[in-house]
């Protein structure tokens, strides 16, 4: 397994932190009547399900309606739901929420090495998923890490916005320094060829189109827990493709329209390679950046644009100025 | 109000759709075990809390954790939260997840021009959440609408991954032959002064950069329905001051380092330009695109960039050309 494997780095909070053991508990023998009986007077922090053991193990989970709705004579384990959604304790917290969700269940039971852990109350669940939301936003869309929650973000002052943005348009302005550097090695094929400067804002936003829609389903996939290992071999291929298509179409435009093939070529070849290495920037990134034990969400939006552009910027005038001149 | 007011336009579903009056109702003077026992042998869709009536009106919820740990003597006036978290029927279905999770409540009450109009479950608020996250993710990555959740689109297959990214590049695609076209119109500024080349990537990116943080914003802002009036006085400021940082600071070291004092100045006044139009272009673009009738989505991510894109080559190339030839 990799650092990737968010179960195991410490970055992500598990089911575990959310279960809880103050929930209702009945024995698969028990009837209806006598659980709910059973259940006046305590002190729950969720009786939205009870937990059916059998010893320690979970066996199943019976939902307070259905319970209330139930014969009072009936056994409680032909009222549960003898597959309820389970998690292991160190599942990441938002793809045990997922979970939930996709059992429409309010509440999620977390099974330890076998052993019944806890369940996760909806309130947890709904927290989990406000939480995890706002961080993607903020991660995409260039903040400080440090950002409140963006509903915050929406109305704060314009001070305040100004601390959460600097920091990346700082950055910013170190790529476009180091961009205008790259440009400059290349200044002597540029005043002769004028046209390879035509086509420098087009590569670019190409480029980083392609990544910026690999970053959003990596970020996607690492809070659901989907390690990058599992998407790595069909976006690499999805991205070498899109610069194909991308580039063959352009190859064919620049060419009729500009009529100069040499740098529709180049165009094209550098379409091909930008597509192909913003896909493994987008994915290798936030890999890397883990590895450095830093959270992997550095790795995305504002970060990964500054390299990718560079990069574009650097294949497109080596391989212009390699074909025209 | 305009357009954009969520709970007014079709595109947003509304609090009153997930509402379900089949919940455990009681009224103020009922006591805690009166209203367990009435709740046995009902049919509930939640009853995760009751809802205390006075007539049709609500007065209070209480939690089923807090009446099954009542006196059963307690009259359930007592119990209730006479403060609970409600929204209008017309809310947006997200504020009104955000407004149960910041409650910290497993559900919440709808209320019909002062009526109780039932609760909504806290399964309904876990669905809620995840679809508007997924949905964000898809807007802002520049994927099809149609694309499923993200958690489908990180597995599947390389054809369909294609169809769903393809369509925003070949806007992206046009978009590069524009901007080709318009460095063409100054095809002779850029042979006599190459220099000027240097700075269209950063530029771009810079003003990007500064779009990119505003629409995470108003994508934030629209799915908890607030209106892009609330902020745009905010934003545009912040833009304006954001570019007037980031053009101060590029022109003491673009002169500096590239000793061309009209060119650095060119670079400034063409990132203070750029920096408050990609601002006001996230801002008003989603309202462009809902008053003609279509989802506000549209006009975020690969649209947005598009079209800053173009303005932004655009107004350094004329600056620049003003100022040094």
């Amino acid at each position: 397994m990799t650092v990737l494997d968010p179960a195991r780095s410490g970055q992500f909070r598990t089911a575990a932190q959310h279960a809880s053991r103050r929930v209702p508990i009945a024995q698969r023998d028990e009837l209806a009547s006598h659980v709910l009986d059973a259940m006046r007077g305590q002190h729950y922090e969720s009786a939205a399900a009870v937990a059916v053991l059998d010893g320690d193990r979970l066996v199943g989970l019976v939902t307070i309606e259905r319970l209330l709705a139930a014969q009072p004579t009936a056994p409680i384990s032909l009222l549960m739901d003898a597959n309820p959604p389970v998690v292991a304790s160190s599942t990441v917290q938002e793809q045990a929420a997922w979970k939930a969700v996709h059992h429409n269940e309010p509440t999620l039971a977390v099974i330890d090495e076998g052993r019944f852990a806890g369940l996760v109350p909806a309130t947890a669940l709904l927290e989990v998923l406000l939480t995890e939301h706002n961080e993607d936003l903020v991660r995409l869309g260039g903040f400080l890490r440090s950002a409140s929650p963006a509903q915050m973000t929406t109305v704060e002052p314009v001070l305040r916005r100004l601390w959460h943005r600097l920091p990346w348009l700082g950055v910013g302005l170190v790529g476009a320094l180091l961009a205008a550097g790259i440009v400059g090695n290349f200044e002597a094929d540029l005043a002769e060829h004028v046209l390879i400067a035509f086509f420098v804002p087009g590569v670019v936003y190409l480029a980083d189109a392609i990544g910026t829609q690999t970053e959003a389903l990596v970020i996607r996939g690492l809070s659901l827990g989907i390690g990058v290992r599992r998407i790595v071999g069909r976006e690499i291929a999805t991205g070498a493709l899109l610069g194909l298509i991308l580039g063959g179409v352009s190859l064919l435009l620049v060419g009729s329209i500009w009529r100069d093939w040499h740098v529709a070529l180049a165009v094209a070849l550098s379409l091909l390679a930008a597509a192909s290495i913003a896909t493994v920037i987008a994915l290798v990134l936030p890999w890397g950046i883990s590895k450095l034990g830093k959270d992997p969400a550095f790795g995305s939006g504002p970060l990964a644009t500054v390299t990718q552009d560079l990069l574009t910027v650097m294949i497109y005038l080596i391989t212009a100025s390699a074909l025209v001149v």
